[in-house]
C-alpha cells in the first residue's frame, strides 16, 4: 500500500531505538517533561531524523502539547533575525518564561547542514536552563522538515517553554512556512535590505501580525517604517477588515542593542491576547494540525513516487512527456489510474 | 475517485472555451504555431486560468515542444532581473532569436495579482513580434503555478521560441523553483544586497549554471564577486567533481547600461552547448518532466483533501490533534486509510 512507511522508516534501529526498548521513550519524554536537556535533545533528533518511532514519539507527547505561545520570527537573510531572537529571549527570561528556539536553515551542501555562524551568537544562552536552542536543517527529505519542525515544537513544549521561538530565512510557498507553523509571526525587516515594495513582492506583508524594523539606527530607517506603514494599510483596506480585528503593529529595535525588544515582545503578547479573545488561538491551530496532516500524507505519496515500480513507470511517463509522445496531464492521468487511488469512503 | 478534478476545472464554459468547441482549441494552435501574439497570448490565460481544457491545450501542444533553450532567472528581490532579462531580450533579437519571456511574482492581495511596476521596463520590447512577455500571478491554487508554468513554457515553445526565460523572485523550496524548470538558471546577485554568506543561506549557490553579479558598476561589487567565488569553490571541492564537469562562470554586468551582457548570453548558451554533448540536457529534462506529473498528482490529492467529504474529516482529525487527543501520525494514518488508498498495481 502506498501509504506504508518506506526507506528510513522502515528500520527503527537506525535511529538508536528499537522497538523492544519502548520503554526507553516514555522514559524519555519523562525526563523531557522535568526539562532535562539531553532528553529534549534527543527527542528533537529522533523528530529531525525522521526516526521509524516519530508517530509512537508523537504520540507521546500529544497530551503534553498545546501550551506555548509559538511565535514564527521571518524576514530576509541579514535582517537580524537571530539576534533579535537573543535579545527577546533576555527579555523573556526576565520575565521567568521558559524559551525553546527552533532555527530552521535551509540545507547547503558546504556543511552537510545549516550554515550555523549566527547560532554562536545564541551562545551566550548555552548555560541557561530555562531555555533551549536547536538548529534544524533541511535535509532534503520529502517533506521532511514540513513533519519535524512541528512535531520539534511539541518536544520543546512537552518540555514546558512557555515561549517556543521559531526562526526561518524568508518566505516562500515552501511547506515549512513559518506562518503556517505560529500563533504570531513576526516579520523582520532592516533599511537597505531592499524597501518595503520588494517586500510586498517578496510576499512577506501578507503574512505579519507584528512588523519589526530592525537595525532602526542605520540611514533609511525611517523610510522603510514609511513605506511598510503605507503597505500595510492598503493591505488592510483590501481585505475591508472591521475594527475589531487585528492591526500588524510595528515595532521599531536595533536588536543587537536591546533597544526596542521589550516593545516587541510587548507587542507579541498583545497579539496572542487577542487572538485567544476573539477565539482566533484555537482556529489558527485548528488550521495548523490540518496542514500538518495533510502534508504527512502528501508526503507519503510523494516518498512513494520515489521508489521501486511507481518510481520507474513515472520515469517512463517522463520520457514519453520529454519526447513530445504524450503530455503531463495524460501521464499523471495514467500514473493516477496505476496508483489504483479509488476512494472507497468518499466518492 | 480522489483524482477526478474538482471544483473549477469541472466548468468548461469558464475558461471561455467548450467542449463543443473543441475546434476552436485546434484553430488556437495552429495560430499559436504561426506566432499569433493573441492566440499566444489566450493558450497561456487557458493554462494560468487552470482552465478545464488545459488538459487538451497539453496534448494539443505536446508534438511542438522541447526544441527552446529553456533560461531561469532568479535572484533575490532588487538584484535587477527584470532589467537583465530585458537587457538580454536586445542581445538575442540582435542574433534573431525569437524570445519568449514568462515573468513568475508571487501574488499580492494589494493588486489581486502580481506587481507589475518592473514589467513595465519591458515594454521596450511590446512591439517587437519576436518577443512574448507574459507576466504570470501565483493565485493561490494548489500547485496552481507548479501546472502551470511548465506549460506556459511550451506555449512559447509551441510559437517558435528559440529562447524562453523564466525569471522568477527569490528562491525557496517552492514548487515552482526555476531551477526545476530552466535548461539553464542565472543567478543574479549584487552588490549590497546581502554578501554571498547570506547568499548561501538562502540556498541560492546550489542553483546557478551561470553567476551575474549585476550592478557591477557599484561600491562593493568586487567584494561580493571575491566571497561569490570562494563560496562557489568551496561547493565545488565539496562535489567532488571531476574535470568535464560544468564550472559555472560568473559574468559581470550593468544591465541598465547593457553593459556585459553579450557575455552573459555567450555564458549561458555556453552551458547549454556542455549539456547537449554530456547528455545532461535530456536527462535534465527527464526530471523536469518527472517532477511535473508528479506536481500534478500530488496536486489533485491537495485538492480533494479541501473539499467535501475529506475534508470535513480532516477537519475532524485536526481538532482531536489540537485538542491532544491524537497525533498527527495517527491522524495521518486515519486519513490514508478513508482515503482508501490501496494500491493495486503497485505494492
Amino acid at each position: 500500500m502506498w501509504w506504508r512507511r518506506p526507506g528510513r522508516r522502515a528500520d527503527p534501529a537506525s535511529a538508536g531505538l528499537t522497538r523492544s526498548a519502548a520503554g526507553d521513550l516514555a522514559d524519555l519524554v519523562e525526563r523531557a517533561r522535568a526539562a532535562d536537556p539531553r532528553a529534549v535533545a534527543r527527542l528533537i533528533s529522533l523528530v529531525e531524523d525522521e526516526s521509524a518511532a516519530l508517530p509512537e514519539v508523537a504520540a507521546a507527547l500529544a497530551p503534553h502539547t498545546g501550551k506555548a505561545h509559538v511565535i514564527g520570527i521571518t524576514g530576509a537573510p541579514g535582517v537580524g533575525k537571530s539576534t533579535t531572537t537573543s535579545a527577546m529571549v533576555v527579555t523573556y527570561r526576565a520575565q521567568e518564561r521558559r524559551v525553546g528556539i527552533l532555527a530552521v536553515d535551509p540545507s547547503s551542501p558546504f556543511t552537510g547542514g545549516a550554515l550555523l555562524g549566527d547560532r554562536v551568537r545564541m551562545q551566550e544562552h548555552a548555560t541557561d536552563d530555562g531555555v533551549f536552542i536547536r538548529s534544524m536543517a533541511t535535509r532534503g527529505h520529502l517533506g521532511g522538515l514540513a513533519a519535524a519542525a512541528p512535531q520539534a515544537v511539541r518536544v520543546l513544549e512537552a518540555a514546558g517553554c512557555d515561549v517556543v521561538i521559531v526562526e526561518t530565512v524568508g518566505v516562500g510557498q515552501s511547506e515549512v512556512e513559518v506562518a503556517g507553523l505560529a500563533d504570531t509571526t513576526v516579520v523582520l525587516l532592516a533599511p537597505g535590505m531592499g524597501d518595503a515594495v520588494q517586500a510586498a513582492k517578496a510576499g512577506i506583508l501578507e503574512i505579519g501580525n507584528v512588523y519589526c524594523v530592525n537595525k532602526a539606527d542605520r540611514d533609511g530607517a525611517d523610510a522603510t517604517l514609511r513605506e511598510l506603514r503605507t503597505m500595510l494599510s492598503i493591505g488592510r483596506n483590501a481585505d475591508g477588515q472591521d475594527a475589531s480585528s487585528w492591526r500588524p503593529p510595528i515595532v521599531k529595535t536595533v536588536a543587537s542593542r536591546a533597544e526596542g525588544v521589550d516593545e516587541l515582545v510587548a507587542a507579541i503578547d498583545a497579539h496572542r491576547e487577542h487572538m485567544q479573545a476573539a477565539g482566533e488561538l484555537e482556529s489558527r491551530r485548528q488550521a495548523r494540525a490540518r496542514a500538518e496532516i495533510e502534508a504527512l500524507v502528501v508526503g507519503d505519496l510523494r516518498r512513494m513516487l520515489t521508489q521501486g515500480e511507481a518510481s520507474q513507470k513515472l520515469d517512463s511517463l517522463a520520457g514519453d512527456v520529454v519526447s513530445g509522445v504524450s503530455d503531463p496531464f495524460t501521464a499523471a492521468a495514467t500514473l493516477r489510474a496505476l496508483l489504483g487511488a479509488t476512494t472507497r469512503s468518499f466518492q
